[in-house]
């Protein structure tokens, strides 16, 4: 679904927005991937996967604010990605970036903060321990969509548990049993929303 | 070990060498890694890699001709850079590739190199299966590192099964076992210098 937004003070007033369409997407809506271009997050989370051939999801990340995302960063077959939240992308094409070193330079910073969340995953991914993994993918969760609040750190996105399996390479009762035990240590807990919070 | 290079004709003819010194490194020499600035391959293969808190070394990527790899682009502790061939660098100061569109494309075209083999190797990792996992690899590798030759493609850096192992998530003895089916089954073959040909 593609709308022009010029409705909301908040996003008019942004300066970033230079008069760009802003394309909305509905939570859990698949966004289109094609190869002249490039999406920029606006507002919202998106989750990047991919398909393995055996059916697999396999996650390879997150798009948060400001983030790049589209089929130029990839090589993999059947990448996709989905929204988390309601979304507002912007569409950038590949030659206003290139001529341009503000843009340049912007895609660069962003796409070196998805290559250390990419790595920061492949590094946990490379943990033996399904406890230790899911630890280290909390702590990652908390730096990348943490918002500080009194008891701790909550993620601004709700992730199912099917989801954190993914990310940690195991199955969805691991996750849903050793969060339980993490809630029973109270290092987490989940707010009236069902988002985690994180405890100091 | 420092030098600057100028006996050798082929690298003083190089016109992208800009008269900037090269840093020769033996192989299984640790690279060592500031926060000032950025290494650039120049000849020969980097392996990156972390060593978790539990000891375990958690293979992250490599990093061959043209490639750029430093602490600019990761968050991760205990990062480390290791020599698996002789290889030769050059060395940039982050202030001189901002200021500059030319270095700043070519830096952007780099890391979403990185990026893409990051992200390859985390698609890897979320596979059920190891021998499904080490075929997946074998393929990134050929990509990544392989030079044609008649019998199919000839892997220029002689991994280690232990490298192969902590690619994959698995153990040595897993990896000679594996390679011995590929290479029963004629998918694989070694030349006289152990190098890995990967058959058509």
């Amino acid at each position: 679904m593609i709308l022009t937004y010029n409705t909301t003070q908040t996003l008019v007033k942004d300066d970033s927005l230079e008069g760009r369409r802003l394309h909305f997407y509905d939570k859990n809506e698949q966004i289109p991937l094609v190869n002249e271009g490039i999406w920029q997050v606006y507002r919202g989370t998106i989750q990047l996967s991919q398909l393995s051939a055996s059916g697999e999801e396999i996650l390879l990340g997150w798009a948060q604010q400001n983030a790049f995302f589209g089929l130029w960063f990839t090589h993999l077959d059947s990448y996709q990605a989905k929204a988390l939240s309601e979304v507002y992308l912007k569409w950038y094409s590949k030659s206003e970036i290139e001529s341009s070193l503000q843009l340049t330079q912007t895609v660069l910073h962003q796409v070196m903060g998805r290559m250390r969340q990419t790595e920061a995953l492949l590094a946990i991914a490379g943990l033996k321990r399904v406890e230790e993994r899911l630890q280290q993918l909390l702590k990652l969760l908390k730096q990348e969509m943490g918002q500080s609040i009194h008891e701790g750190t909550r993620l601004n996105v709700r992730l199912t548990h099917q989801n954190i399996a993914n990310a940690i390479s195991t199955t969805r009762v691991t996750v849903t049993r050793l969060l339980g035990d993490f809630q029973k240590q109270g290092l987490i807990s989940l707010d009236s929303d069902r988002h985690l919070i994180i405890h100091h």
